[in-house]
């Protein structure tokens, strides 16, 4: 809902072939112009305002300039273009890249520039294009789209595994306190504020079923560690596609800030003079399950299933298991008019819901929110 | 001046055949890249600055992927590229949208996404590279850019008709408010802030007079609806252009904030803690002459006139008809070296007033400006 | 490092053969589109955090419609796009222009628009894409990209001659004195802030020494004029390349705010409620040299030093000669794995010394910082 991705693993815009060129001229042989556009009526319940939303619109530039070196420039058209002070790069900046392949049988390369996180996520391997709704796993936990330096070895026609060391985040330490209105609570920033992702890409059973499963450790304050899981699985039939993602991450410091505002609010409850920070050791885990049917060809049923917990455990906190969760239920319709292109008229309805246990929802109320969206979607290869 | 926009009717960009490109390649058939570029060296009246000034900068990308779909993106290079909160759409992006035609001999058709307003303006409708200065309501009393869904039916070659549902402004109520600095004075925002222009583009006597006229109904503030309309009319003979463009609008709310600042500035004079607030019930009308003379081939000659007021009728206010008036007056010479390409080289003169009547005229002194320029124009066509 | 400049005086971009593209369609035989990237991981010494930073990511669209008659437009995609209030161009947006040949043997030509400053110095003539590091009088000096009109005169093929008329500074008078938090200093900004470059760009020896000359003539504050020359040298043998930039300029007041910073901290010192102002009659004059050498085919060696130093000797000033000096050394290892693309693997370590002279120093210590740095750039000319 709030910052939708790229598609890291498997982009499939440069393989589709196009119904308008049938002789591509050798100067565009090899390189290719995609925008991304999505925009829907979006009707929220309550008094909230209804409007028209340019939901995507993003600019594509790839190509391959000579064999196994390859290019490739993503922007947003609707994000600032100004640069984040540790990474010298925009948010509207996706990706800018380039990717080199090497060794025997080219099953090596290297991928140098600012990239999409390696993360075992189908949901943010999706187009953004194609997904309307985001768990707050995409939306604020994973640094979506950083600089970085991914090693690849390719053993095989279905296995890939791959190293992508990252920044952590894109701003500075200083920065990211200060624009969450936080004091620095004690800490400091890492020297090296990085991480690596450890990433297996496979394909099983015929190609039905694609698996990526990665595994991330990082720093952002000095001193503090933090780890996550994610195992991305997706199934691709004839009919009926689908994904099931699940997601466990341990934050030494919630720098994510997905749960901290509640606990700060708890905490300003109880003492009123109460300092916001960003707090300690806090877990994440969830699930995501999309699933696609194309029940008459052209005409699609799409249901999104979003489920995801925080919890604070350490040294027996009072905050305990599932403190906080967040709720995602989609229903939607899609029909595809031309078979060629890869535009949809859609509508569907959104519930969502984050609930407080324990004694967190003392000083937090539960929040729902409903939506109903209809819209067009046109991912488009210009050349 | 301000916020040139684009050509959303008779956009014929793409029509102009390209001197350069003999045998086009199949690949490109369909897609076409322009640049719109603008500079001038601007010399003001009395002791405000002069400076050289990048006028107009964009960029566009459009074209037709299968036979009766269009896309078209076009964005400016000099405005900030944050969104917007109503839209999620940045003031940099003029047109992100997918046009599709059906039906019956394609009659009808259908554009989604942003787009440009659909009023009857031919000033609006002139591509942004050439036109020098504008009338206050292109600048400030209408929406140009905004989402929207265009429905069309096009009656025979040159009679088609348009409902275009659109938001009405691109930042949501309040932010509305803040950015002014204005108090919300006992208002909320409409749940629906949308409008509706309903235009009808003709063409008559041998296609020597085109028509656009458009009615527009729009809410933005709950209960208070708003009615304008715009009579467009071209006319295009052999050495001679020009249109002469009229409107009239009725804002319950004066959201365009053309005629508050005076308003606010009198109530202040009499109560020095008066609060701001956008004005009720102010209506404005206009009328705006271009004409241009090619008196030699690649000589024109070019002059335009603007005339627009505000009043304040409704239960007998002090205010008055016309107690705001803004006049324009243009002249300029402009020489086309290269008869295949849109670039000209040009000089002009530029005259400006706002005069204040009645008790306004107390509190708001006539303000007069003057400019000279000259410069460079350049549409091009890259391919 | 701050500000990295552009390709004025011999952009080899377009000259640049394609291995890619053998037979070029007609369509885009005159337009031509790059990427500009570099990427690296930069360790910087002492307790600095250590990043991946997106050093360079520019897009360029140039080409030749008519004969004699081009266009350019190139713009960094991690710098806001806002909209400077002099010029009305954006700090993204380095060149927006149009060029025309005209005359006998179209000898000469005029480039109307957004441009590079026509400063006599290599080092910014160098595509940005291979400059690590630069002077001060690169990144803040000299204003690098403004609106001009510039006219030239080719002599010969070895000898051009041009007049460029600029705007001194990008922003209003008023606006660069709030942005640096400065007070007017009974200042007052100049009707026609503007200035002149008069430039020579030879080549001798068989084109083996390329000359680029330039004086400056600005005015930005009323009665205050600035007077600058630049000479810049290259060498260009069969395994060596390198430059000597010269300079050396007068600033009536130091808007370019280098030294200023120093002298007010030195008068805060003296007097605590000093407030801050430019300097006035700061000298300054600077030496950079950069050397290349090949020593195996695809491997270079590549060092560059720095010298610039501040003065101010006027009525006897207590500053003196050389109070402020900037001196830079960088050496490093570039890896060129394909001989046909302009893509290099690279290393260097960089040490940068501002040290303070005579009374200044008592209250400006010096700064000592080394950066080591390892990464990827890449001129991608994608056709």
């Amino acid at each position: 809902q709030t910052a939708p991705p790229s598609a890291p693993a498997s982009d499939t815009t440069r393989a589709e072939p196009s119904t308008l060129i049938k002789k591509r001229p050798e100067a565009l042989q090899n390189v290719h112009m995609n925008l991304l556009l999505r925009s829907s009526l979006e009707i929220p319940d309550g008094d909230k305002q209804s409007s028209m939303r340019l939901n995507e619109a993003r600019f594509e530039v790839l190509g391959t300039i000579v064999p196994d070196l390859d290019f490739r420039v993503r922007y947003r058209l609707n994000r600032s273009q100004a640069q984040r002070d540790l990474d010298n790069a925009p948010g509207s900046l996706d990706i800018a890249s380039v990717n080199y392949k090497f060794g025997t049988d080219k099953k090596w390369s290297v991928n140098v520039g600012k990239q999409a996180a390696y993360a075992g996520s189908w949901e943010f391997e999706t187009n953004p294009t194609y997904e309307y709704q985001y768990s707050e796993f995409v939306n604020f936990q994973t640094n979506l789209f950083m600089m970085g330096i991914r090693l690849g070895y390719q053993a095989d026609k279905n296995h890939g595994f791959f190293l992508q060391l990252h920044n952590t985040y894109n701003n500075a330490f200083n920065t990211t306190h200060t624009a969450a209105g936080y004091g620095a609570d004690g800490l400091k920033g890492s020297k090296t504020p990085m991480g690596v992702y450890a990433s297996w890409l496979g394909k099983m059973f015929d190609q039905k079923l694609h698996t990526f499963w990665s595994y991330d450790i990082s720093q952002y304050a000095s001193g503090k560690t933090n780890h996550a899981v994610a195992l991305g699985n997706k199934v691709v039939l004839n009919k009926l596609k689908g994904y099931l993602d699940l997601q466990w991450a341990a934050m030494a410091v919630d720098y994510v800030n997905i749960a901290s505002p509640s606990i700060n609010k708890y905490r300003q409850k109880l003492h009123p003079d109460f300092a916001p920070v960003f707090a300690r050791d806090v877990n994440y885990k969830g699930a995501v399950l999309r699933l696609d049917y194309e029940f008459i060809p052209g005409w699609f049923l799409t249901t999104k299933g979003i489920f995801e917990s925080a919890s604070q455990t350490k040294g027996n906190s009072v905050f305990g298991k599932n403190f906080r969760e967040n709720i995602g239920l989609l229903a939607g319709l899609e029909y595809k008019p031309i078979a060629s292109q890869n535009m949809k008229l859609f509508g569907y309805y959104y519930n969502n819901q984050v609930k407080y246990r324990n004694v967190i929802a003392d000083a937090n109320a539960t929040q729902r929110s409903g939506l109903f969206a209809v819209g067009v979607l046109y991912l488009v290869n210009a050349f």
